[in-house]
């Protein structure tokens, strides 16, 4: 987080929660702009932080589950996410048991992959993505009511003809999976004196 | 849009407007899963569709804008991005009257890169990301009076390591820039006969 330009921040003249309910809340700031315009109804998202998991198993499968999204009414094929809840010891805790519920994965390696927004414009919390390897199958799938979630096992392969097809269209997912077929490639260019 | 799960789909039982304004829709929709569970309170946010570019030079720069985001606080690098208005005749154009708006660069040569969601579960609306290449200065900034934005141009391997750290924390636009390194990384591999 860049904090030198504070500067460039909006001054809040005025805040009001115009929703407030347990999965949704609404705040309008009237602001004030440094070059000294204003905007008197400028609205922003208050979630609880959000966490998401590229897990890979020790025979270098990915793990994704499928799930009905009703904002753009569609099914396909996601990372394990969900949201990291008070009671949870840490982000990574948060995101070790959403794997463990929706997919009954767990135990490997894990550490924190890459730190997002779905939209820094309007969202004030963040999305926080970790990398789990060597992952093994420990119990069933253990789903809320409200969760119809599949379980699919794809090699690399098959997760980047997903991703170049935007077969993953949560960017908050695409991101992060990008960012490792990238560093793994620019990393095997690298270590054969190959440049971009 | 894979359509053919619609057996995954939520049967939509009561539909409000929650928030209706110019900057801010929410629907609150009462729904009921194919399970026969329902929801009586999920919310919905409608937004116009968003576009936004990978902009680059005729001389290999990135042409990056740097602003004031609200939700986080933070001042950030980004690509250049904007609303598809009404009146634009197509989404292209709207990428292209973003990017003179903002940074006074144009011509060359456009495509639809990708197509993404800030998030397919609460959000209606997509982000089309657009590849210009060959782009060259035509005119200066036209900024709005809420708009304080610096353009700067980037070699590929700054855009890789600002990537890297996470400085570009807009998944809808990390995701693109990761998926053009991706993509260029793995063709020159294959074009080296390496695989990853």
């Amino acid at each position: 987080m860049d904090k030198r330009d504070d500067k460039m921040a909006w001054k809040v003249l005025k805040s009001d929660y115009v929703v407030k309910e347990p999965w949704l809340t609404v705040r309008r700031e009237h602001v004030q702009l440094p070059n000294g315009n204003e905007i008197p109804d400028y609205y922003l998202l208050d979630y609880p932080d959000w966490v998401n998991v590229i897990a890979i198993t020790k025979d270098q499968k990915f793990i994704l589950v499928r799930q009905y999204r009703h904002g753009l009414g569609y099914t396909s094929m996601e990372l394990c996410a969900g949201v990291a809840e008070k009671e949870d010891p840490s982000l990574m805790v948060s995101a070790q048991r959403e794997l463990l519920e929706e997919t009954g994965y767990g135990n490997g390696n894990w550490s924190l992959f890459a730190e997002l927004s779905v939209n820094p414009g309007t969202h004030t919390n963040m999305t926080y993505c970790f990398l789990a390897t060597d992952v093994e199958k420990l119990a069933e799938q253990n789903l809320e009511a409200t969760e119809d979630i599949s379980v699919h096992l794809l090699t690399i392969d098959e997760v980047i003809e997903l991703l170049r097809n935007d077969g993953i269209k949560q960017s908050v997912q695409a991101a992060p999976l990008w960012k490792y077929i990238g560093e793994k490639a620019l990393e095997k260019l690298q270590n054969s004196s190959l440049s971009l």
